[in-house]
């Protein structure tokens, strides 16, 4: 739902319920009956457009109070991590579930994503962002601290958003399966430092780090030019393949400079 | 599958089928009886990975003759454009059939990709890549000049990679449904300022210009730094939204700059 | 002078004068009395510590309330233009005087800085700053429409911060001595076109288009990283050097891709 | 000197000399006789066009065959360093001496440039290079290890661009003056996290590091976009202030996030 003054609200549908802003009340029952892309009046005589939200919405709204991946980051990582339909998915931590949201609603309707989170206030939020959002039941929300291990087996990708991604590498390999894809984000060059050092520790092969800028350009055709001020930096994203014990240093973890493999 | 000097090869598994390269021959059959993320070695004795493909594995693979969409474009499009399972999205042109690719991928099982493009035999290029990537069944292609319009209607998203996109808006709009999805990528200032200046001649809302910059950092532990060269530039990436005939006027198409909706 | 809260203030010192801000006052004669780098108390006991500004200061300090070209435009292009000791330098509009401050400092002792605006009130500001840095004696200004031309004849190089400056280069042709440096700074990508095909009327050879982001990192060991927002944008830079009637076309205009000339 | 097919040759003019290309022979004496920005003829009847060198033109002469510091980085370091015509400055090493062609030529006249290097070869080539450009006389070029310290004292400025630069920030110390510039080049986010903890040790304020990223656009008005590639890479730079001891811990050494300092 589009305002007048181009803000969005994402909000689940019940016959009979009613959606409330200082522009004026909606009745959900009204929306129900009318096809996307139109106007309709608040109570007040505000115009509101009704459009289904995109996953960048459902991301960015989850994410309204909180750090979060953006979807920018989020859009390679999925890339990266071949997550899709089917797939089962590692998350650690659940945050406010911007990533969970996106992981759970690109695994349906077969795949599953486990979210780890040991901050138990945190979780209750991001259950309440994916139910509001209708993707809780593709995702297994679990307090608890990773240290001791993940449950799972066999997952096809896990990602780590923790401040110490490198503590928890051997529970990590332990969960994914033969060539499962693992990704981590971590916000400063030191943590790569880090995360580096204790990939190569493991069997683990095909390196990358990445960084992803976003730029924003006005658009008015008269201006064409980038917004004056962006948000320069996330994180840094991570990214390695497991692989039995003894290959990764047969192989080589670091690609070639300049490969044409990555861009 | 990787190679001792890290190449990759996408290979489709074909019982009694053999893998050439200059590093020797493997037996598909002695793949397929592999567990992922194992050594197998080549009848000249070389050591290679099998590991399952990332759908960005999959695009690059695609892509390796010529200009097309990267990960960092398509992983930010499938999130702004709403692709996910079920939904139905047509793109134009097809290309060698990177972006097909990817939207493939995330429509599964149910959703559809409609693919046109006016170069016969590029179609057939991207047919075979598709193919091979087990893909092809989730896309109709045709060999088709989209001037005469789309043949679907009440879509869910549609992209444009095609040199000049504002020709093709009318088209884009009536195949498009309320509140539908519009995308499309350029390579050149000339071509935003000619899409914009389309746009505004229709009723789209929400109207995002973007570029996105992927930076690689080497991956050793010991001297963290971006590598030495990098692609600076594939394209820009425009966004919108289809609304009924008169609101695009009455709600601004122009995001507020440095709004919190976009990064 | 840095106060204790890292603010700069930037002073010119004056016998008998008093420093004032909120944290107190201090006498310029203490300040006169000491070696650079010390600590001075404010009468509210306040330290803050003597420093001489760099050229860098000099130009933020000056463009405090306006817009400006920034100090990473500026020291590029000081070196594209082979602005340096004893040059003679035109430049349109004189703006609050950032880049005029920079082009005195830096033709000094025998050189001269030629500086048009239009807008009487503006130049009266740039005059007050260039005084107060002590560097309005090296600098001529001029209230004058430059369509009627520049009154110098040969200069060595004439930079252009005016809003259509394709306007306005026959007028810059006849100014500048052969060979002569020719610079500009537009904030969109409509105007790098506009201005390109002016520059493509006239003789003029070796044409840049440039574009300098700058990037701050947080100076804090354990967690090096880039600021989270960043000034995105302040403008296109072109350059172009004049050559006498016939010589453009014929020696062509494009630097070659990827030329290691320019890096 | 600008050939036909756009390369630059940078010659010291001597009456009686020859230029010699493969696209033949121009004599000096005949440049001497010729208005800058004029079509000279080789003997072989291809057209040259005269020019004078650009400090950006200099500088990546002397760099054509070493790794240098680029015009993008020595522009903005000349600026917060605030080098200008009477200023002492020392560089350590000398490398090819691109950043000490920069120093020498705005030094002029009456400043000076410490230049020191430990390998003699390397110094010689500098020494060549800068004789070459007619800037030798403004360097006193030291072929000496720092570790020992520096001879001056209370030098304007000081520029290290050597691998463990948080070796030599006694003697930095030493030699600066009170409110000296101190700056820096490293190439890895490890040495920015080594220089920062190197600085923390010593009473110097106003710390920043920065990255600065050239980005050139084609200059076609037609299709106004970035180069395909660039270089992403040439490394980070650091910048600080000496106080009096005591001052440091007193002032804090971190610029505020965003704030409008340093644009």
């Amino acid at each position: 739902m589009l305002s007048p003054d181009d803000k969005r609200f994402i909000i689940r549908l019940v016959p009979g319920a009613e959606f409330h802003t200082h522009r004026g009340r909606i009745r959900h029952d009204d929306i129900l009956g009318l096809p996307l892309g139109r106007k309709i009046m608040s109570h007040l005589g505000q115009p509101f457009v009704v459009l289904q939200p995109s996953t960048h919405d459902l991301i960015m709204n989850v994410g309204r109070s909180t750090t979060i991946m953006y979807p920018k980051e989020i859009g390679y990582a999925l890339l990266k991590l071949g997550v899709g339909p089917g797939k089962r998915v590692i998350e650690a931590g659940t945050g406010s579930g911007a990533l969970t949201a996106a992981l759970a609603y690109y695994v349906r309707p077969d795949g599953r994503v486990y979210s780890y989170e040991v901050r138990e206030e945190m979780q209750r939020l991001a259950v309440r962002n994916l139910t509001r959002l209708g993707l809780a039941e593709f995702v297994e929300f679990k307090v608890q601290d990773i240290s001791a291990g993940f449950e799972e087996r066999e997952v096809d990708a896990l990602f780590l958003d923790v401040r110490e991604p490198w503590l928890y590498l051997a529970q990590a390999y332990a969960a994914l399966k033969g060539g499962g894809f693992f990704g981590a984000l971590v916000p400063t060059t030191n943590q790569i430092v880090g995360l580096l050092k204790g990939l190569a520790e493991y069997p683990f092969v095909d390196v990358e780090v990445a960084e992803i800028i976003l730029r924003f350009y006005k658009p008015i055709p008269e201006r064409v030019r980038p917004m004056d001020r962006l948000t320069a930096h996330t994180g840094y994203l991570l990214f390695a393949r497991k692989v039995q014990p003894g290959l990764a240093g047969q192989l080589g973890v670091a690609p070639e400079e300049d490969s044409s493999q990555g861009k």
